[in-house]
Parts: C-alpha cells; sequence; structure tokens
C-alpha cells in the first residue's frame, strides 16, 4: 500500500534559511524529487529565527521548518525529508528494503555524527559572525574538531575506495549530507585535502547534480 | 504488504557494550519488542572496541553493533532500532501514518541534538575517566553544556505540559531516546531539578516500564 494512501496531509509552505547548511539539504532533497512548495525566507543573520512569531512554528529556534495543511508542523531536516519521501517516493532517497533503509539511516547518521558536527563545530566556535550565537565560543573545541574533519574525510575517502556513493551504489540522502557538510567547509575556513582521490571522484559526481546548482 | 516478506535478513547478535547510553537505548527498545538475540559484550573501559577485530565490524568503534545472517552489519542505533521495527513491526515505536512518523523522528533527533549531545559532551569533556579517549578534552566546552543541559530539560519540562509522551500520547523511540539521556546524566554528575514537575511525572511513568529495568 502507498503509504500516501493513509491520508497524509500536503505541505503548504517551507520555511527556508538561505544558505545555512541544514535548510540546503532540504532543498536538494526537494529538487530531486522535483518538489515545488513556496518558501518563506528567514534571515537568520537579522536574527528572524529568534523572534516571538518564529518562536511559537519551532521552539528550536532553528530552520528549515516545514508547515503542513492543517496546521501540523514538522522541523528537523530529516524529519522533513523522511515525510516529503513518504508522500513523493519517487526518486527513492531513503532505501527500497529493510537492509538498504537501515545502511542509508547508517551512512546518513556516520556523516551526521561525525563530519557535519564536526564542520559545524569549526564554525561555531570559531568564526566571528557565530560570536553573538553561540555563547560561549569556545575556540579550543574549534580547534579540536578540525582534528576530527580530518579524520573524517579521511575515513570517507577510504570507504569511497569500494562503492560509487555514500551508502551504496547509488545516491541518497547520506551523499546530500555529506555534500551539504564539505560545502559548509568553505565558510569555516577549511580545506578538503587534495590528496583524497576518491572524495574528489565523488565529489565532482555529485557536485555535478542538477539539484545541487546553487 | 509487511517490509518482512522483502527478504530481510534476520539479526544473528548484537555487540553490546554495557552501560553506555547507546547500547542502553537499543537493548531498551528490543525489551519493548520482546527480541531476544545472543548478546557479545565488548568492554569499553578495557578499549575492545579500539581492538583490530572490532574495527573491521565498526570502523566507527562505536557500540551496538547488530550482525545478519549472510553477514551484514548495521551499526548506529537508530539505524539498528529502524531495523528492528521493520522485522518485528509491534508494538510500533516509529509511528503509524506519515504525520505521526515525521513526528516521532522530529522528537526524537530534537532530544538527540539537544538534551542527549550535551549530557554527553559534560560527561566526555568533564570525567576523568574519559581524559583517555576524548583527546583533548576542553573543560570549557563541558562546563558550557551543563547550560545546554538545563535549557533542553526546561524545554522537555513545558512541552511535556501538554502532552503524556515526549513525541505525543503513546511510548515511543524518542521516549528511550530521552529516558536515557537522563540516566546518562548520573555518571556525568548532574541532576535532574526537582522543579520540572511535568518531567518528573513523565519520568516516574517510563522509568517504571518493565523495559526500563537496569
Amino acid at each position: 500500500m502507498n503509504q500516501t494512501d493513509l491520508g497524509a496531509p500536503k505541505p503548504t509552505e517551507l520555511y527556508d534559511g538561505g544558505r545555512a547548511p541544514n535548510p540546503r539539504r532540504v532543498r536538494i532533497f526537494m529538487a530531486e524529487k522535483a518538489i515545488e512548495l513556496p518558501i518563506i525566507q528567514i534571515d537568520i543573520a537579522k536574527k528572524e529565527h529568534k523572534t516571538e512569531g518564529f518562536t511559537r512554528l519551532n521552539p528550536m529556534q532553528r530552520l528549515p521548518v516545514l508547515v503542513l495543511e492543517g496546521g501540523a508542523v514538522i522541523t528537523e531536516s530529516v524529519a522533513i525529508c523522511r515525510y516529503l519521501e513518504e508522500l513523493y517516493p519517487e526518486p527513492n532517497l531513503f532505501g527500497r528494503t529493510p537492509l538498504e533503509r537501515a545502511e542509508v539511516v547508517m551512512w546518513n547518521r556516520r556523516v551526521e555524527l561525525g563530519l557535519f558536527a564536526s564542520v559545524a563545530a569549526v564554525f561555531r566556535h570559531l568564526h566571528p559572525f557565530m560570536a553573538e550565537f553561540e555563547v560561549p565560543q569556545i575556540a579550543a573545541w574549534g580547534e579540536a574538531n578540525k582534528t576530527k574533519v580530518a579524520e573524517q574525510l579521511a575515513f570517507l575517502d577510504s570507504e569511497l575506495d569500494s562503492r560509487r556513493f555514500i551508502a551504496g551504489e547509488r545516491f541518497t540522502i547520506a551523499d546530500i549530507t555529506a555534500l551539504c557538510a564539505i560545502e559548509f567547509m568553505k565558510p569555516s575556513r577549511l580545506e578538503r585535502p587534495a590528496h583524497l582521490l576518491n572524495l574528489a571522484r565523488w565529489w565532482d559526481e555529485v557536485s555535478a547534480r542538477p539539484s545541487i546548482r546553487p
């Protein structure tokens, strides 16, 4: 049975956070599925995500936020992507069998808890822009995460020696997460080491997808 | 169609990490579903998760690890739980409709990225036991997370004013995650503030479940 038969309310709009990496994950996911929705831009630099109105929408004060018919609200990028996958199942980005689905979740989380979290810690604790958002900024923690970023990139490079994409032989949400983490290295003032050739081959392939264009 | 019809390989054994919070999440999840599997204990204090043999199983050197018939390996607690949910769908712990599933994922992630991650940072960066595992330990980052833990507990308390469980009116994986995060406060030398009465009411209910007994 197609899950959309269960009476899932349709999405009506997406609150987007511009260039921040989590909103970008969801926009790429939507582009892969050719989902078009009204977009409401929230300017993080102007602290529009800290206003009373936005806090009612998401008490965590984070972006993106998906609003559904009837007023239900879904936050957290992966929760939004899963909901969209149920309503728009093709192209499949979360796996087709129980084992493939488990492998996609495993790899998506490995990238999130490894590379993505480390790049974010470098950005949050070392970038002057974040001084008023991450209180206190702890430079030593930002520096420690530079080492973790390097380790995680080397790990992904070694894994990509034996397969085409992060979670297997086809493009999934785990590739979107890894791509957004690596893009996020630029504002975090980190460079992708040129000697990681498997990662470079993967990067060239995924970053050429139409969904990835800024 | 029941997803188990797709020929999902059966789990054969679980590598467990004793009292660490992520292994505990999976053991509670299994107990809720009355799943019994051979358990292989890995002693983290003896660095058995850093051995060459275990690293072949999980290059991230983390626990738990689920092994399947045919040799496939699933790591990351939530990936393991999702796989078990597909094979053993009752009692349902991830949601029954697309919207409920999205809400469960949203709340599970809010608890993971909020409370759970903050308690873990306190433990990793302030506990003497972690000195040789978290290099460098950064005490200032541990201290900063004490504030975040307090904020997240207050947030959950306010949410639990309007409903019985973390993600809605019934027990789900989001409650398991929150319960393990709060249990993890004890070795992290953090106390649950007594004035958070909704949280206390929820704690009394969930910690009395048979699956939660140590």
